[in-house]
């Protein structure tokens, strides 16, 4: 850390903030250039000392206090392993994992019918909503349990992981028992007591970016996670919330590559959400993989006109199938594959 | 509800969107002039019907939809009501209510001290965080149960009313046996299950706004509140994320005039999260009540320097104290009144 | 200047730096903590010396640059001035400045009405566009030297200074032969081919904030005007663009003290085109004089239906004349006066 | 268009806002339903009466206006043709065009050194800035006309046509002397002066989005260029503004699929001033081809590190040099190709 002083600071006024970095254990370190003073603390002992030493921002003779050392340590970058295993389909290897299926379940019919088509084209993993954040209470809120056990059921017969979204801190057990992955979905990416119930569960977690964070917010939200008892961490672009208007989100392709730069956790990218447009789904899952996403999560509906939610943004099945062969020649072209189709159990 | 076809749309187009809004109990009026196509949806019956009414977006000779009901009923502007009573704290009246108090709870001695200063100087309400969010899982949470209680005894020796952050829709029934109003914060404004569970209680709720939520988003999470409970909630603005780097995040003061022409509730201004800094603080709580704004939330502690949390942007005592003087001429100026002290039980 | 090197660096990284700092003529003085190495520069003589510095930012071994100079020196707080004064009417004084007057010159009859109400008012400086800035070729653009003449015919009649936006360079001259004030328009910000031209023409500017501008580069943006001739600069807060819709802009209020916190120049407000809606007006006025402002800039027209441009937003004259009495309240809560009005020659 | 009353409008509201759309030479059609009472506009004559058609939004009784027109016709995506012919070089065919070169010309010997590099790697399309827009009015703004006679040279050296910058429109006709294609800066999409006198010229131009501009104002400022007498107009996407601050600026790739629905143009991509960083260009060059984008523009200096302006997101030649069989690699997988070596004249 550096304090950086007001140039109207005074030599007592150092004398004193060195007093009081002392006073927590640590070493203050004064430079006095002409242009102006700083200290520099030698040792930060731990986060609660770090913590305490920002409460010197409020002493009137300082300008600012620069904070150096990266505030995530569970997923930093030096950590070598980058690979998540959800029983044996993984995430930030070679191959690019496609996750796909309808925003919300709701019928079996339609879940089995979105399902065996993406099994069928490559996927290996399903997604699907149980419980839906809306907007408005007067919306529909998904299926719940019912809608939990059509994922199980669908996932064992098209040989697919399930991934499906927690609200509520005490669905969490619950939905492990249905589910491969547990997905944080953007309005929930600061929920801290659900991100520590996740962790505490040791299941794969998705973790989508907030709408409004910054990245260094979510992969804080990821260390809650990791801090928690989980390390199997998935972080998903989803876009952010800008002053454009002609997509429902900024699709923000930059953090894949700043993210690999930062972290040791697999990245994928969800273009359904992010553009809120069918017609851009192809163009940027092709883009995210050229940006070297470890992954595309892709809304599929056998029928979107009749879908409960979203249905704008969800590709048809039919769609889905042709748009794969395309996903394939951008993946070879930066030297991945998409992972074969997984045979049904 | 119009749906505005696309300048390629043929007549069968047309009929066939027809014929989806007729199967779904509601009368389509079609409307041909030179230059577009539209069809008016007569009535529709109710929000589930508003909902699938939605699902016609993605048919591919549909150009947009344009919803006109307001989306909110239980709080919408034509309820005349417009105060919320915690136990002879009116907010919403001519009086401008005081909520004042640290950030987080740390000690007696400090809570005392400070509840003992906003109590003397104009504030009904004493703030403090129990639960405390934080972007670091390493920072400082809050202490908890022991806080409620320190909250509990503080609002009773110096009657103030108390209002205090829940997070976890666990908690709510604990927070609630020891303050007056529960707090929504800003991270949590779209966690569904937590405000659900907050209506429920039947609580007076003070919801912040999310820092990237439209008001529109904001007044829905209100009627999210409304339709589990309770209706007696306080909006508080607390600034949104934009790119300037000046302040924390950007007051948006204008919220204060929307809100009041949009729905039923009293709206408070808190500038001590909004800027992030104390130097601020006194120009923008005149702003706010100059813009009409029911209440303030001012961030106050004995000795900033030392605080656990938010240090910078917490006035000192003395600051508060000669600052509310200076507020009742602003309230004044605009036809308000600063409540007066309420003395001690 | 601080370098701040990546963890990585050697000591023969910091020895290339070292020589790099050595040969732009600085003294670099090496600070090493357990955390991390950093570079102090003792002294960067001028700002060619600072804009050679920041090219050590590609070095590879360098993980940021930290820049602590103030980067604008003419309008720099320390100055103690604070006034610009326009024939008599002193912006930045105790009293406050209200600038009054339509969106665009649209006629003689339309024009003199405006300027007529507003001067009875209390207004000291006419509004009125001559040039207008539209995004769509298709707008109306203006009634050009027509306009300008009326506006200085309005001027003289009424005993009102003149403001009016110039966007092209080559117009400057013509405009400063009309009217009192030069303004550069949120989309003109940094034009900085026009900035300098009206820094030459020694004339007052009056600077609205570009609507993507950070409060730093709107400073900038004055320092160009500064160094170019003329130190006579009125800012101007116009709302900046946030992802909320319910107004045009988000009239962000905290610069107001933040801007006189870093400056010596007056700062004004228009609530008019913050936020587009003519019924936010009045309570955004008084939140500006509450927050500090010098100055008003509001759009009146005696018929805003008829209006050619922005009509949504203006005033009608009977409401400007009601508004001012409750303004002068406001001001004097906090210090200040409106204006009387100036005696027409 | 279509009127929307407010529920509260009468039948005289009704009647008075008919008698104004027949006042203006439109025929207004009456829609009733139990929601809102509507007003559809049976043909607006031209741009002159929509503007008109706008100022109805002042009318107490109405809620909102719905324009539904395009507002760009020059250049709307009905019109077939989508490329652009500088002598030669095609932008919007099959084949993908780079250009390349550094931020500002420095000196003979950089401005050669690189432009050899890119032309001998496959770019056809030499930038440099000879004029460069800087936020303070201490840095560095060019070489001016010196550097104009440089890039017209190493123009005709390497067989490289020439893009450079103008940012006053005094300079468009010696700057069309020297170069193939005008560029139009982020800071001066909306300088309608500007856009004006290079319509003028009749030269292509080179329109960079604003980074606070949404896609229809881009579109409207290339309308502005069209409606002056060129339509040889090429889109350039280099990021928008928003509250990340991991990369300058936030690349908005999904606005290369919007664009190519909505206008008959080419569009490319710089991820070098997007970005602001040198590790983040590769990555995001080939995500702007995947994502569709007719072109991309990349900073290439010979020695970063002594670069005058933005080293630090520049490509030194030997990465280019490398990253342009990688990206001819993502051109074939989605069926385009980089144009070949164009061999000096």
């Amino acid at each position: 850390m550096i304090v950086v002083f007001k140039q109207t600071a005074s030599d007592t006024d150092v004398d004193q903030v060195c007093e009081k970095i002392r006073s927590l254990g640590c070493n203050p370190l004064v430079m006095r250039t002409a242009e102006q003073i700083t200290i520099h603390v030698e040792e930060i002992p731990g986060p609660e000392a770090g913590e305490s030493l920002k409460r010197l921002r409020s002493m009137g003779s300082i300008d600012q206090l620069i904070m150096l050392a990266k505030p995530y340590e569970r997923i930093a970058a030096k950590h070598s392993s980058r690979t998540v295993d959800v029983d044996g389909v993984v995430f930030g290897g070679n191959a690019v994992v496609l996750v796909a299926g309808p925003c919300t379940v709701e019928s079996e019919e339609q879940l089995f019918a979105a399902a065996e088509c993406v099994a069928a084209s490559g996927a290996s993993v399903l997604r699907g909503g149980a419980y839906k954040p809306s907007t408005s209470p007067y919306s529909f809120h998904g299926l719940g349990v019912a809608a939990l056990e059509m994922l199980q059921e669908a996932g064992k017969r098209f040989g697919l992981k399930v991934v499906t979204e927690v609200m509520d801190p005490r669905k969490v057990e619950l939905v492990a028992q249905h589910a491969h992955i547990l997905q944080v979905g953007a309005r929930n990416m600061q929920n801290y007591d659900l991100l520590r119930e996740m962790g505490r569960s040791g299941m794969p977690v998705l973790l989508k970016r907030g709408m409004n964070a910054r990245i260094e917010e979510w992969l804080l939200a990821a260390e809650y996670v990791a801090t928690s008892g989980s390390e199997r961490i998935i972080l998903c672009e989803r876009g952010i919330r800008t002053f454009e208007t002609a997509t429902r989100n900024t699709l923000d392709l930059s953090s894949v590559p700043v993210v690999k730069g930062l972290c040791s956790l697999p990245v994928i990218v969800d273009p359904s959400h992010a553009t809120g447009r069918r017609d851009l789904v192809s163009a940027m899952c092709k883009a995210a993989l050229a940006a070297g996403a470890d992954g595309l999560m892709i809304e599929v509906h056998p029928n979107p006109e009749d879908a409960l939610k979203d249905g704008a943004q969800s590709l048809p099945t039919e769609e889905f199938e042709s748009l794969v062969p395309e996903l394939k020649k951008v993946a070879e072209a930066v030297g991945r594959r998409i992972v074969a189709p997984v045979t049904a159990a």
